[in-house]
């Protein structure tokens, strides 16, 4: 993270929880990229949540469009004058960039595919603790929200677990796409990590049953790249808000 | 559809509902594509669900792998030998080969943006008729889907349909992106339509309130490139299986 100069890739994201723009952060700490966390900025510095607030206003605003696209929700990346959102379409653009989309553009193609797998398996994990409405508090829907982690802990999970070690074997066992890192790599760590913090019980089940994913979250997050960052306060530990939430009620013995 | 010679494109859905498969089948059908409905032709075809269940069975057993990134659901194109999956990433793929993803790498960018949005809607409005679980009936999840259905009909729908309107409008009202026809306009037909099947008294609104999103789905739907399609029985009409179904407790009156 640079503030002397404006840096190339600005990032915009809630500052109180990692949720999808952690998965934006951990590409642009392994590619040690230049990039500026606006919303953890001190307001002084021209940082604060409220930099964030401003460009989704317009996004219900068409008069004050000037022939960008409006992102609908964040995480956002400001790069070379444009803005850009989506997760899945931020780790393309910026991967592409980074160099953490694979070495041809059939890699590029299989990571985007991989990764909207994983938004996918991230929807579903989310809507685990909010079934009724992302609006409502979880104390409003946590009968359902119970009924819910069952049905996703003993039949989904596996599900998706299972096709990312298919990937991953079938790959070599080393990184799930091509002969070097890519920012799904870093995703499925995130994936993995969170697991392990929202559904702790759950997550021993997943160290015994799928030993070649465990392994692979290990060798993430002691990779040269990450290590560093992941013990600097730039991490966003998890907690109460977003997409991982640890209730206890919801977590299989 | 072509059944003389082997297609460019071997699309794989399945065959008895519109579902996600039918935005790509609406690339296909308004580009003119040299494409083959696979599931849905006769056995003695080569066609039939057994051709897309053969490639699904794959998923979970990596000792099958031959270095292609396995499909974890349909819809799935093969083209010039690969396969591909992953809704957005299909249209992305494709539409970029066959003049639907606008006339710029920035235009491509920004649809691929737009249409993980009209992605997510999707999924929420798929949610509503099933909040606890996908592998439970509908019968069976009821009461909480009419309490998802208030919500989602209460806050999100307006949410989602305040910004395409925004994103429409902004770019001079006929296209979502750049000054052609790109996938995402196919898409939002289809988000419309199968709102209007769903939702038919909440849709009453939609038309009141946002005209030009109304007045924009009429449009595709009389283009040259689509009306013979819609017409004809290569288009599924929607029932109650896949993303759009019409429980009447559902929907607002």
């Amino acid at each position: 993270m640079t503030n002397g100069h404006r840096a190339e890739y600005e990032f915009y994201y809630w500052p109180h929880l990692p949720g999808r723009g952690e998965l934006i952060r951990l590409v642009f700490e392994a590619a040690g990229a230049d990039y500026v966390d606006v919303c953890r900025l001190p307001a002084e510095q021209g940082g604060g949540v409220e930099r964030l607030l401003e460009i989704l206003q317009h996004e219900t605003d068409p008069a004050s469009a000037d022939g960008q696209l409006r992102p609908f929700a964040p995480p956002i990346v400001r790069h070379e004058g444009a803005l850009y959102s989506q997760t899945a379409n931020l780790l393309d653009y910026t991967g592409r960039r980074l160099g953490l989309a694979g070495d041809s553009e059939f890699e590029a193609r299989c990571a985007l595919q991989l990764q909207l797998c994983i938004s996918d398996t991230l929807s579903e994990i989310h809507d685990v603790h909010h079934p009724i409405s992302a609006s409502l508090y979880y104390e409003d829907q946590k009968g359902q929200a119970v009924a819910k982690a069952g049905h996703f802990l003993k039949t989904r999970l596996w599900k998706w677990l299972t096709y990312y070690r298919g990937v991953l074997t079938a790959n070599g066992g080393e990184f799930l796409i091509g002969r070097r890192l890519t920012y799904v790599d870093l995703s499925l760590f995130q994936l993995l990590t969170g697991l392990e913090y929202a559904f702790p019980k759950s997550y021993e089940r997943v160290r015994v049953d799928y030993p070649e994913l465990a392994r692979q979250r290990t060798r993430i997050a002691e990779c040269d790249q990450l290590a560093e960052y992941l013990a600097s306060d730039r991490r966003i530990p998890f907690n109460e808000h977003g997409i991982f939430r640890y209730y206890s009620e919801l977590d299989l013995s």
